[in-house]
């Protein structure tokens, strides 16, 4: 008898049929006895349909409050078809809306955040045995107002209800079965983790790991909500997001991630004077443009350095723009903009206590004949941005130097 | 500078390109200086496609209160995307669900009834210029769960939020220009109507002409709501449904209707004796299947009597099956059940003061050959039930017969 939460992405509410095989797993765990809440987002498209069509009708970026109301009807409804799948098998079930139960966020509209769930009807009503199934990614604003929590925001709306619902076990179904040591569709041998620590999921959902939105994985850690990611196409055990110390056999690399999401802007010849790094990033933030690696060469003469940063690759256009307009007060010589770029990662708690994970990363890819363009690193990461065309070549390197490789 | 209230159907609503349509036209109301609230209904064939996937889901007639929230996730749509066209053409406009504005019904889920509508933040909001979208057909229930008002529910929708801001007027555009004297698609000579009184409106409606739901004229008549039902694709005035007393040139006659949603049931030698009646309506009623005409004819030895009603065409089998359970108690020889029919009515307040009008009915269908199946009259409508091969032949007829053609 446990209290749990699955999660349903949109893959597997695609359609009716996938809907009644969802209601048959779920109804299992009922009849095990457990207390069921169930999330589920958008059957796959619809929500790409809406957001198009809310921009069309806009003619622009549209009012993000129409916004996430057009586009919380997609949740909507398979959360109540979801309700009636499960009442044809003969379990007890009710849909609940964002603002139904409610799910109360602040009022950032189209990436709001949860600030309480006060859940005291789902609760009453999950423990007389009735599912409840919540509607993904959608909650109520301070102004009653429909919100969303961002794409891939039904993770975190499920992390955040087995929070609230002080659930034994938050189950993120998904198109894959778990989380592996590396993207398996570039690297044939990529391993499925059994468990991963918070600060290794966080950091491959940040670094380009689709499977966890990684807002939900912050709220995980700070909850300490068990999260299972596992496929809701088979019976096979997944993966189990945990807290370090639940990992008895400790490895030092757990995963090489990687984004295409990025993109370089190098400055070349700004003059290397006190203020020049606020006279960039300034202006960029101004525009909310993201800046993330950053490295700065100082020139043969001392007087100018050149500077290397990576911005979001959908960002470039508009941050090339931002820094031709500072040009004349900035003094560069030249903008060089790239998007052939890709960000690898190597992530591990490991590297915590062990020294020369990083050596190994500069190593392997030097080996390869690969040229690094930006280092960055964190307390359990390294990462590097290398051209775009060396990106299958590096992962396998590294998948194999780090001995991640399956047997 | 007037309060008004907008509805438009689904046809009006049916993609991007009418909904900016609808836009212009709202704003045009707007830049005139009106305070406008607007009421949608879904894109064209949405609801349907919600309404077979409850029903798949459920694996048969789903619960209601799960249909309820899937279906009005149609109107959420339309709504949120009127108010960004609105927003796009430089209008102030915002969306209001129903459970938002909120328009109050009661419990019965699938059909509900609107109880009341306190729009305090709506009616300040429309005060200040801003356009109110409305989404129409839903509500919220006394248990906090989405209702919604049955088929056609949007246009009640209107009417309700119209009397609710004590609008001057409650437009309901729709793919007809306005309310005519018969169907144009049968009777070519049909002319549009100027004005109609609620009373023949409410007779047109629950006698088989779509243009508005029933329910929506019988709250415009109780709160003396004006109603004017125009075409949303031209500009041309369409006719306002109002008090007999606004209608200076009287008519007889306004419109012939008719409806092919009856069935016909005919038991054969029935024993009359008192409560026979009982013994057949009272298992109908227990079973919901409304009766609407009812003649009794008594057979020549005055022991038995043959009894002929009618049923809603989708109930009949369910009706036959009521019956024959019943037979060995009613003791009738034989049950003839008969889909073929339609019902034709002629309709007009003017009926009250004018003597022949049923009889100029029956002159007309004898003079044709139509043979007259069952009669039933009430204050301003002569309704008769004949073969429905006769159907187009009757109502031309008719038509001419009452000098209602066109010149």
């Amino acid at each position: 008898m446990a209290r749990i939460v699955m999660k349903f992405g949109g893959t597997s509410v695609a359609d009716l049929d996938r809907i009644r095989a969802v209601a048959k797993r779920v109804k299992r765990e009922a009849d095990a006895g457990h207390e069921v809440a169930v999330v589920v987002s958008a059957m796959a498209g619809v929500t790409d349909q809406l957001v198009a069509w809310s921009r069309e009708a806009a003619g622009g970026p549209p009012d993000q409050r129409e916004y996430d109301s057009v586009v919380a009807s997609g949740e909507q409804v398979t959360c109540g078809l979801t309700a009636l799948a499960l009442q044809q098998l003969g379990a007890k079930a009710r849909s609940w809306l964002g603002w139904q139960v409610p799910v109360e966020t602040d009022d950032a509209h189209g990436r709001a955040r949860i600030q309480s769930i006060p859940l005291d009807g789902l609760r009453s009503r999950i423990a007389t045995g009735e599912i409840g199934v919540v509607a993904g990614f959608q909650g109520i604003g301070p102004d009653g107002r429909v919100t969303t929590l961002g794409r891939g925001g039904s993770d975190t709306s499920a992390v955040a209800l087995a929070a609230a619902l002080e659930a034994e076990r938050c189950d993120i179904f998904t198109d894959v079965d778990g989380v592996y040591t590396s993207d398996p569709r570039i690297v044939a041998r990529a391993r499925k983790l059994d468990k991963i620590t918070y600060e290794e999921m966080l950091e491959l959902a940040s670094q380009g790991a689709k499977v966890l939105q990684t807002r939900s994985v912050e709220v995980a850690m700070n909850h300490r909500v068990r999260v299972q990611v596992l496929s809701s196409f088979n019976d096979t055990p997944g993966t189990m997001v945990v807290d370090e110390d639940e990992i008895v056999e400790q490895r030092v690399v757990s995963g090489i991630a990687y984004s295409r999401d990025d993109a370089q802007v190098t400055l070349l010849k700004v003059p290397d004077r006190p203020g020049v790094a606020a006279g960039i990033f300034g202006p960029l933030a101004d525009a909310a443009i993201n800046v993330d690696m950053i490295v700065q060469n100082i020139s043969d003469d001392g007087r100018f350095t050149d500077l290397t940063f990576t911005v979001g690759r959908g960002d470039l256009d508009r941050a090339v723009m931002v820094l031709e307009a500072g040009r004349a007060q900035l003094g560069y010589t030249a903008i060089k903009p790239n998007k052939d770029v890709v960000k690898v990662s190597v992530i591990g708690v490991g590297m915590r206590s062990h020294a020369g994970v990083a050596q190994l990363m500069f190593k392997t890819l030097a080996e390869n004949g690969i040229n690094i363009l930006v280092i960055s690193t964190s307390e359990i990461k390294v990462s590097v941005l290398i051209a775009e065309k060396y990106a299958e070549l590096a992962l396998r390197a590294l998948h194999t130097a780090y001995g991640l490789d399956a047997a």
